[in-house]
């Protein structure tokens, strides 16, 4: 619960920095994911406000119990239409005239609603203020994506075994899925990819009811969602005698993945690390197919800032938590991506993802 | 394809209906189920304008092949930052001068960047006009959900034969969701709730790692997505034997359900199914411990309008399709829930889940 505490405390005196103009008398954190940081509490509908003297979560009935489980801060439990409907009411007795908010969190038609309620308050756009301040993991955070990626390549062995050409890619899915939960997770950390043959160029492929065939590609990406955080990772399998093309293919991202990984320490900037995986693929002749960012930060959401891709310069950080994925698809012969969970050490980076990174031939 | 033609037509043709003053030139869909509707693109980052002479879909490179096998609509792939940065350059060579938005869909943030691009256009706040035709379900739509019920229910059965007192909420979760999944499920329509004993009070109770034990109340609440459309259902089960009080409140819930589920039809409120359903609660002197709404709408979402409940009041109409789910909490002793998904129809409505709502004792 400390932890909680010191979080909401420190979001406080970074928003005292604002200058004096914009500076806001409490911030409504409207995010979940922030929400859960900042408090703990894990359910589906929640509004905090922040100020100087504590913090108030506001929720809905179908959480009285769970909230008072959860957390430590001031809670006001609210049976209106919604929470922005609720929230004036929680603001006008406190007397603030200035509500910080984030823009990218909050919808048009809530803000009205807030406007409407409160003609005598301004509402300051201060952007990503919570998720600056959870870019830099605490150990108890990172022990708990440890915790997240160890399931996850667990679950990766134990799913492979049941691999056989045939199986389509949505029971290799769900085999994949049912693993990850028997080994403790809470659910996947987003929907796993299986695509085989000329499917897996199709970046965000969606399992199909198609089998998996010998002697084609198969690209698997998995994530788990354990104790609130996620887990990330891709890999290539091949159920037969992969060709040359694909051998070599595979050693091109493998490459640029490496090359990637080597540049990720405290320091340097997140297009550095980008750039290191493009120029290797574009030595090769396939850098235009590689049409994504390099990797992104993952937490309690398995993406969230930093991104690590050509147009967003981060400075990297010991604690932050970031992706590795670089990848090529070409319609006619296939994707290939390879992925790792990685955190920023002080002297560079620990990749976390244990599972061997080489084309797993079955 | 001809289907997603008829949307946007009959979308568009609404859009004319507008004042003069508000009419919009092209309308702006943001949100992912929405756009789904309109065009039957599955990804996971597209915005859509919709216009007299047709409509422009706009997704990132990840989504190249994908979108020209899923849509029949205008495509162009944007390498922006974002697609609201993206977007200024559709708009602006077409001369539109009043873009529609659904306020609820679009954040304050991306709102901005529209605007900061676009100063000469006016952006005319017009709600939910795509959930209003996704309301009333066509037959094929029917038919999707009627499957995704099929394969939930079929799914529990499954499950249920591996209930037995010691085995954890998660695990039992997981088994529930392998099921579905193995059915041909895409996905759980929502985290699948198992929740036993008096961690059946808490209305979203995620599942645990601890045991399900044997003469307490089990709650199970399970949705599976199949082909894109969600179905809902809950159920009650006790291993051991139950006692007088818990077959007491489980008939006082069923009563409830079947009363709500009686003034299911055309032209009856949605306020009426909710006020039905609170009566015969409050009668039993349970009606505090109902502290959410009676239903809601379902389709591509697994919420969606119209809701069921006290505030919110929507005629229905033969097509609509809802869950009619009562329930009640008891902190100290457990919580008890029913749920249906119920298509109305001419004359009344057709409960879809073919499942036995008695107490399943095993």
């Amino acid at each position: 619960m400390t932890e909680f505490r010191t979080r909401r405390e420190r979001l406080w005196e970074s928003l005292t920095q604002v200058d004096a103009n914009h500076r806001p008398h409490a911030y409504l954190v409207s995010g979940l994911a922030n929400i859960r940081y900042l408090t703990g509490f894990t359910g589906s509908n929640a509004l905090l406000l922040v100020h100087a003297g504590g913090a108030l979560l506001l929720t809905d009935p179908r959480y009285t119990t769970q909230s008072a489980q959860e957390t430590d801060c001031s809670r006001s439990i609210v049976r209106a239409k919604s929470l922005f409907q609720a929230a004036p009411g929680k603001i006008k007795p406190r007397g603030w005239k200035r509500i910080g908010f984030d823009p990218s969190h909050v919808a048009c038609a809530s803000l009205e609603v807030l406007r409407d309620a409160l003609p005598g308050v301004r509402f300051v756009p201060l952007e990503s203020q919570v998720e600056r301040l959870r870019m830099v993991k605490s150990a108890s955070e990172i022990e708990a994506i440890r915790r997240a990626v160890r399931i996850n390549s667990e679950a990766f062995d134990r799913a492979m075994e049941h691999l056989r050409p045939g199986i389509s890619e949505n029971c290799f899915a769900a085999e994949i899925d049912y693993q990850m939960r028997l080994l403790g997770a809470e659910r996947q950390a987003f929907e796993t990819i299986v695509a085989s043959g000329p499917r897996s160029a199709l970046v965000h492929a969606r399992p199909s009811g198609d089998p998996i065939l010998a002697n084609e590609l198969l690209l698997i990406d998995m994530g788990a969602h354990c104790g609130g955080y996620a887990s990330d990772m891709t890999r290539m399998a091949f159920p037969g005698q992969p060709d040359r093309k694909t051998k070599q293919h595979h050693a091109f991202v493998l490459e640029a993945q490496l090359a990637a990984l080597d540049a990720v320490k405290p320091g340097a900037s997140s297009v550095a690390v980008d750039r290191a995986a493009r120029q290797v693929l574009k030595r090769h002749g396939v850098g235009d197919a590689f049409v994504h960012s390099t990797g992104h930060g993952l937490g309690l959401e398995v993406h969230e800032p930093p991104r690590v891709a050509k147009k967003y310069r981060t400075r990297l950080e010991a604690g932050m938590v970031i992706t590795v994925e670089p990848g090529i698809y070409l319609p006619d012969f296939g994707g290939i991506r390879i992925e790792d969970t990685v955190v920023v050490t002080p002297h560079g980076c620990e990749v976390l993802t244990p599972t061997p990174k080489d084309l797993h031939v079955v």
